[in-house]
């Protein structure tokens, strides 16, 4: 089992960057970052990558905000495991989210990051 | 305990209105009609009722669809419990479904909305 | 299977108790009615009769309340399920409920109840 | 909405028959009734009826009990709804299950069977 | 995120104490350490620090122990996380215990309690 | 708490043997390992060990496959915890796998080993 599964993180601030990169290493995953919404957008719509999850910001500099970014990925697999991480947005992800999906309100610890991506796996239908 | 708890239902077509409002009185619920959403949106506003879930068909002859009517009713309440009635848009669940709710695909029986609504209901976080 | 099985109702209003157990009734189960917490007690100690589970209404005429009845189910089952019946005294089941308990704000519907209780009884573990 | 969700039911017993098949009649259903598990894994086989979930009797009249009449229906379709009903059988069930099915064990009420086939119908993933 | 959830940790013991407060810190927490149930309900009291979850130790020193510790924080925050640790005395639990908390038995691993945590943490209601 | 809870890991590849003891030794746990099914079957049939949990592989080099091994441990404790480890055997579960287990489909990352047997370990019922 040399392939780790490979979680899309959508991320524009460095330091969050950083943070949620250590925690998913930690816990055996790969990160793959996305700097904007666009950006994450495209690469989900690549077929050079298989993304197992996405954890996303809500907040982000370009047009697209977390919110648009997971609908995009359900449209590709309406299975696809969604987190959010949020300080201010917490209480728009009654209204906004996916269902299915797990807030993360700030702070949080990395393992509650590890534990809500392995959750979610771990439910998540086989793919056919 | 003579008062019923009353689900909004929106719900453009007769023969499904009439099936829903039986199913809802079977189970000892009272089932307040809306045919449009907005008609539904405009009643949650009021403040004369108090209902207590939301039961809305996706494709109604408004401009409002029901993916907006549930959002409209999580903005007053963040914790109101939803149900789905669909044939054709269930696969737009994933994508326009708000969070802890539930889809109940066409052909479903009397027994499966009772028992959903039941769920959500006993669920569902205690008004402070 | 002619043998339905025993719910042990708690409650001293003679208005609820008729609506329990018609619920109950028509849900295909028998309501064996105790008035007070004393005498839900007593014959839960007998032997006489295989009680499933406990409905128990909070605020009773005796020394014991609904909480107090449902621990003492508890220390003759651990498994027992158990569903309070409250309106002024839902904000203190997170403090005086026990685990895996549900509790249902009065005004509910017949159906609540009966869902409620099947999805208990459908998950408690096999008696050995 | 005048199409009924179909219930394969498994059953040798005509009272046992009668039980289940006014509790799904009772709850919206439309019971389809097999004497045997030969003639279920027939019709589970046949492509003239879409049957949405299994009821199945452990010990049935022929080779096949009710255990393989569900791993029959799980290999048709891996996520069919799986309830079995069974007295002396329960104990074999952490054994001879198959997975996200529901143990009845006798004697239960109507109200259980038909909510253990909501919660299990309203749970399962859409077809594609 | 430099700001890490803090976890109230009732405990009398200094090994185990040094057990949990390693298993908390690997995951990214902030054990706050209380020798006694007294000293965890006037933590508790206090507006200094904002504590996110408990994890209490049955048998204390003190007059108060882990169950009367649970049922304080529960009466200040009705959704507070509350994780109980315990060898001899997990058969109250199903008695003693508050509804939608977490026993580990002892023995259990770091991971036990690093997910039972992140699991309660993830799943309470937001703060409004 | 000198005392770690002992996993059965079943598993004849030893690449993957080395990481599922990596992943279980950094989560707290203690790996016995067996390198076939009659071997671990033995092992789970001794009294000298208390195995807490069991990890296996489905295929494997003797007679028994993992399928095999769970039931038999299952008949020994029926709320024995089971997490089944495979690639091509995924879709085999709904078909093969007992009720209340979990199946990592590989690649997956230790964190979701380690989350998927704590979450059964925090969940079982209390042994008496």
């Amino acid at each position: 089992m040399s392939e780790l599964p490979i979680i899309m993180v959508v991320e524009d601030d460095h330091l969050v960057q950083g943070f949620v990169e250590d925690a998913l290493t930690e816990g055996g995953f790969e990160a793959a970052i996305a700097e904007s919404g666009e950006e994450a957008t495209t690469l989900l719509n690549g077929n050079e990558t298989e993304y197992r999850a996405l954890v996303t910001d809500i907040n982000l500099s370009g047009k697209l905000d977390g919110w648009d970014v997971a609908r995009h990925a359900r449209e590709i697999d309406p299975n696809f495991p969604v987190i959010y991480m949020t300080g201010a947005a917490a209480n728009q992800w009654p209204i906004s989210g996916v269902p299915n999906s797990i807030l993360l309100s700030k702070p949080f610890a990395p393992a509650q990051l590890v534990t809500a991506l392995s959750q979610l796996l771990n439910a998540a239908p086989l793919a056919e």
